[in-house]
């Protein structure tokens, strides 16, 4: 995380507990060598993975099928100036597995825009960051932990 | 934008009006070859660039001058399943001239975490792209428009 800006860091746990709690984070990766975002809705896996669901004709799923992603999810009281962001960066890959295919249909996340053809995409938390944003404290993060 | 996943795609003037109704959007940028986000609030210029106002010695500064970055901001109803994402794409640089600092310290956005000395951080619009997201059509999105 950024140094200087005065801002906490939050742990891995804490991370996670946070990511859960919200049902649309932000997919952050390369298009044609430039910075690209987008919102999805997702879901958790047990380990942390972040789950999404989309069309498997999709450009987003070339997009990112076997590259390193970024998945940002936030809540942020303008008003209160104060809130957290959480980032899980690592390996995107569509799910291929027919056990783990099924096993996602039951538990994983629903599309928004149902598809005739989906596919699950899994991206690895191997690295989970987080951070209070703003000045103040946010009701539900306790700084102590 | 993508295909093939059933949004539609706004237009600038569109999502420079969207824009301007939320404060708080995301940086987008590469870190340690690694993709990075960060939300921070803004303020947009009269020409469609993103205002960024923050500690001239945070390491964001120092890893996005120059660079390439995306800046998205969106508003999503989870619970209708829908909302718009928009993106503004181009160079960031910090903002030397004095005049134009000047300007800024008047018309710029604040910051929520004051520091000692702040610096503002322009994002050219060289390219703005924003979409709905989400199936259903959101309040205050005419799409006649």
């Amino acid at each position: 995380m950024y140094r200087n800006d005065g801002f906490r860091e939050l742990d891995r746990q804490e991370c996670l507990r946070l990511l859960a709690k919200v049902p649309v984070g932000r997919i952050v990766h390369t298009r044609q060598a430039l910075p690209a975002v987008l919102p999805l809705n997702f879901s958790l896996d047990g380990d942390g993975a972040v789950l999404l669901r989309t069309s498997a004709a999709s450009e987003l799923v070339r997009a990112i099928d076997g590259s390193v992603v970024a998945f940002e999810a936030d809540e942020v009281d303008a008003a209160a100036h104060s809130g957290w962001s959480v980032v899980v960066t690592g390996s995107a890959a569509v799910v291929t597995d027919p056990a783990e295919r099924e096993r996602l249909t039951r538990t994983g996340p629903r599309s928004w825009v149902p598809s005739p053809e989906e596919v699950f995409v899994r991206i690895e938390p191997e690295l989970v960051t987080g951070r209070v944003v703003g000045g103040r404290s946010l009701q539900g993060l306790d700084p102590s932990r």
